[in-house]
């Protein structure tokens, strides 16, 4: 998507497969067009990783595989052992996906044994603080109206031999990975472990990322309800900057690496004066900086809405150096040196900072409809491909088709936002704010 | 997408223009990449109609113009005087359309003259009930928080030498209509008006159907708010049809001739036992009729939940043949037919049956977030299209691209559900509907 | 409280028990003020029935006595087996009463035998069409996020003999009756029949009727979340009624016999123009109607919001002078009969009409903060009344206190809004409607 | 309310006028009953202090006179120009009773010079950084949908001679303060100067604090709305509890002095598991304290939810000393406080807390229905009274009944929760915590 910054170069999307797939479907599909039933996904069918001409670029390389219930899969209903794990922050959609790969391995390929290893990666190894649970139908019938997820998560990367033994302890030949970037490199590496033991278990990843800065994949799920919510607090937020004389409200945002988040709460909310995003460099003090254009602005509007992504601005907080649980680098936040500055800038001419900060209201909460549908999608063919004996790959979406991407693919970058692209013009153009905000962005 | 029933046929694709453009673009964009300055579009940049290789189908001919801001333009802002027209029911987003058009026209190109009908197209016409209001910034400030459309709408098609005659003496030379099918026909016949008068006047599209309907177009704003709230009237739905001793919860959805609203919203709220659409032959009664799964589902589970959109089953509708204003066929109430062949059949076995219609609170609800984003995309394009001289547009979706869609295609049919697609699968998934509800389905 | 037609006597409002109440109660409450410790509440603390001096009426007399926890109790909580039964139509807060019912038995008193009829008074007689449920802590502990009753419910009266013979079959000797005026007769009945049988059965009633028409009682639960959304559903029905020429935006509302959700809902939004409830007397035809005034609301501001419970004008209203399984009379649809009206009357004229009906999507709501609060209120006050031995009362509020009300003081009336009231003038000034909507208000 | 913290002396409760009250009231209302027209307030009517009989505390002398409309009033309609101003934090609803007081002097007294000051008590000085503003019927048409309020507000108290002098320039003669208890103390500084100057001004109060803890006053308005969010605020940090292994999720609410908020949405959502509020004497570490207690039921039950009011727990944060513009002592951030001490203490066991502070979401958020109706009942009896003469006082709720309050009487304490009450026993019912959470709860 022209949206995004693009790696230069396409990397191998060839999907991996357990073995050659000799089991006829259960699933009663059709191979025909127009009799009124639904066709298997010929296992040649892809989608181009660009589909338009003539649009000035060159013509980026590529297809990726698309997902779906194959003909011939790999699997036996009845021998399959399947577990679910769900790392990292929580999402809105994690229960859906959890029910949906619950109901469709049951009622679609007959799965009698899955379990869900509790708080993440960690429940994979012989320290996990919850024993696994066991999966059925009835258990996962009501999950959906839930935030968070059943399973529990939890950051942190664990070492793949121990993963992979548990694995075969507990007779598993597939697990469904729910996370985002760090859980894809995890899964990686359990798929490479895996690999080279030469062992008979499917690896399938779901993009879970409510950054949504997943390389090679348009959406992720969560996100769509995290952007809903974020407009929500942006509205309290000019709510409070216009009930106050010279009123201020900074909000923060998810965004470690990307502010997509942050660029589309601004879109919806139309009430942004400001949005702040890691890929965008700025100056706090400074002629162009910060501070200055929320001064002019008070200035002449009277208040000022800022919105600002966690990530954004790292070379102006002081960070320990450290990584957190999941190897993401401590971040500083970016949020309280904003209203530290702003207040410590613009108080002596009379100011009313408001700061909100809703990352967790927006966290545990349910998926909204258009997530519930998408979860379903997701579920159902990480399930279609994990039967079909695919592998080391993660089900995601391009062009709103479902497609297959390999981990390898996945886990070489993030996706983030290109500030060349109209999307980022539409931010530009919603918030007023000037495209330089740096003395010299270069330097950044 | 395959989840539709795509023509036979792809069309002309080719977008008619007024004239050569030769006007430097006010914009101040760039042409260069990776310089930190989103591009103009070029104008013979393309999206294909099909990006998939390999997939069984033949490959679809044909692409469709990418919408977006131009570097040349047809018109100088300061000669601009713009009419906007909302038609066809309510639907939400108009308000937000209708904004980021004035905003876009006034602040982007520099355009002052910008008038908008009140009540659809019987405001071009001397008949009017109300006068046309002038358009600013200031008086659109704050309406995207507001359901329905402040222009007012109406249904309805007038003659198109009067709808001309009226821009001409407004001095018009550009309109834009935000509408459904009916209203593109509207405005594909003032586009053949102006042309064979050779007026230098630009029609564009805005698609708005609630029923998502409208050919050669992923989707039309409003449709994702209206799933959500459709979900929750389902939601209703089921929890009465399970808090009573043989509960049946019947709920109509729109849907006149596609049944989208019906099967998104089933497949959110996964608490469906039956979703009928227009595509979809059933018979009422008989062995597999509505009537025969309803009993057995109330027999062995208890309760059972109807989701039918109102196209569904009109041959077992009486009708007056009568049409409405807006041309469409007059449908009878499927949704009472089958609360009252429901009563009747069952009543004597004991029976709960609640309905519930929430079509006028969908409609009239605000725009959710995706579809406020989606919303200023699709203005702001309809903007850049009209500015460049391009006429006789619609403004559609296509892969999550914005592209420009002739008239004449997008009048030559409508998009309907195909029961073959994994879409439909998803839906009987979901449901745990039989595949066939009608002894001779072809007949239908 | 001034804003009802009170009756003209009061009744006896002494509550009646099962004997001496001899056993101490483990709450370990005090009967000392500013030790921060709660107190028991004595036995003959009430609350007046009027707080009122010098506001010009004669002073009613009376008093309620005062709910909560006694000190000397009735039951040891190891010999009691409570039974929980909800009836009528579904109201918000139904889960949160039987879930603090239950968990206040069970922590509060060391009750362990509780069980939930189904489906309402049919769940107490020999042809119950589900057994009753043995409930639990852990059966309750989410269903307070649900809407409806997990235990179902019905409408229609039962054989108190049969129903008292159940009780004794299945050795209860007490019994939560959560319901409206039927209910509340039906659990009169009950008390009735067990006192004949000088049987040790408590009979407690907990009001739930989502038209807040039970005498002696300031408020139901459910009522709040009601109006709530009922206001949404006129916001909806405005931004229709102003989005059309000449539109009108119909809304019908529960409320039976007492106009209190559609008085309410008005004040809430402030968007509606005429208000219609079963205590004012009103025309359709003719010099003051219904259709004199929309059709000067349409002339002169061009939309009219005319909102109207479903027992207003009755006498306009053809119906077949049955019941329904409740006793209540059945009502004709003055919700379709204005429709039919305004359409045959105005439709010569223009008029765009939208009915709007959302009585189940109401119905089946969950509670709202407010109301589960009060919900939590209700049933523990509600456990600790049978626990002391008192019988045939409901659990009702006045003055903000929560009381102990005798059936059958509750049974000889209607709680209805008068007219006389400023909680009226307060709707009449919101609307702008004429006070007078008959030629001759006292015939009606 | 036995659910407060009384003061021991009754306060003298009369209400000063300006003058005898000679002007017939243009309301057009009755003196008598069942005609049918809602009557007037005879000016001696009053509502008792305490209700109650026999509930083993001494009987509460005194009575509040009750609001409402008089049939004998002060001023000529044409005679009046009225201010508003709102003063303090946001609060849900201050956007209805604007809007209600504007339309009920306009269309029910026929006034016509109605300013509203900007930005509170600063508006009334010669320093006002804006222009106060002329209201009108049309200018607040909408404004209940908003959150915040079209005036904007400020802390901070004013010289009262200055505000005085203002209103003399201006040619007021009624002044409606809207807020707190630093804003009565300004209202009753500004009657008191004014009744100094022996001037022709009415000074009545609406009381607005969103942490309800205004004396002799049961309910402020915007108190429902906030509860309700701060639930929704408490779901998601249970969501985060649970989903994470031993989670901890801290949601720190409003409440300076008065933990209204912290417990009622403690009852609301029943997922809290520790409630903090300013009138409970707590220990962090230490036998009895907060870290004790979140380290077993970690140890027990694997997450642990605590809400901590903003005033809670003061003795454990250092504070500079110090005063806001509203005279509110600096609060150290207890919330901080909790989360640092938490995590210091249990980190090492392994520990995964997640804060929250929805503080600002709610306080911008629309008022709710109950809300709305509420505050248009307070704004049209603060004008009935204004119109009356009366003077120095706040209109009031006392038993559900409207009241008139001196001012005098209301800035002589605040009120709080009584840990002796019922109320207080129920939130330690809900959450499980211990009564006692200090090793010496007299010494706090």
């Amino acid at each position: 998507m022209a949206e995004t910054s693009d790696p230069s170069t396409t990397p191998d999307l060839t999907v991996q497969s357990l073995g050659p797939a000799e089991v006829p479907s259960p699933l009663k599909l059709s191979t025909l067009f127009e009799d009124g039933i639904a066709n298997y996904t010929p296992d040649n069918a892809r989608v181009l990783v660009d589909p338009c001409d003539g649009d000035g670029r060159g013509r980026e390389a590529g297809s990726f595989e698309l997902a779906g219930p194959r003909q011939q899969i790999f699997f036996k209903g009845d021998e399959v052992a399947a577990g679910i794990v769900t790392c990292g922050g929580l999402c809105p959609g994690m229960n859906n996906v959890i029910r949906a790969m619950v109901l469709h391995l049951w009622h679609g390929y007959g799965v009698r044994r899955i379990i869900g290893f509790r708080f993440g990666f960690q429940g994979l190894t012989p320290e996990a603080s919850e024993p696994y649970v066991v999966m059925s139908p009835e258990m996962v019938r009501d999950i959906q109206a839930l935030g968070g997820t059943i399973l529990g998560s939890s950051r942190g990367a664990q070492r793949a031999e121990v993963m992979v033994d548990t694995l075969h302890r507990l007779g598993l030949n597939m697990l469904f990975c729910i996370g985002g970037d760090g859980t894809m490199r995890g899964a990686e590496a359990i798929f490479s472990e895996i690999r080279r033991r030469q062992a008979r278990i499917a690896v399938v990843g779901v993009p879970k990322t409510i950054d949504n800065d997943l390389l090679h994949n348009e959406r992720t799920f969560g996100f769509d309800t995290a952007v809903s919510i974020a407009a929500e607090a942006i509205k309290a937020a000019h709510v409070e900057a216009t009930g106050a004389p010279r009123g201020v409200g900074l909000v923060r945002l998810m965004g470690r690496h990307s502010g997509f988040v942050t660029a589309s709460a601004t879109l919806a909310s139309r009430e942004v004066n400001l949005a702040l995003v890691p890929e965008l460099p700025f100056d706090i003090g400074g002629e162009h900086g910060v501070l200055a254009y929320v001064r002019e602005r008070l200035r002449s509007r009277g208040h000022c809405v800022v919105v600002v992504a966690e990530g954004a601005g790292q070379e102006h907080v002081r960070t320990d150096g450290g990584t957190d649980a999941s190897g993401n680098v401590h971040l500083g936040d970016i949020g309280l040196v904003l209203k530290h500055a702003i207040n410590a800038e613009l108080a002596g001419e009379g100011l009313s900072l408001k700061y909100i900060d809703p990352s967790y209201i927006i966290r545990a909460a349910p998926a909204n409809s258009a997530d519930a549908i998408f979860c379903g999608r997701l579920a159902e063919d990480a399930v279609h491909a994990a039967m079909a004996g695919k592998t080391g790959l993660m089900v995601g979406t391009w062009l709103n088709y479902l497609t297959h991407v390999p981990l390898a693919a996945v886990v070489t970058g993030r996706k983030t936002i290109s500030l060349d692209s109209s999307f980022w013009r539409n931010v530009v153009d919603a918030t007023g704010q000037p495209r330089r905000l740096a003395l010299d962005p270069a330097a950044s």
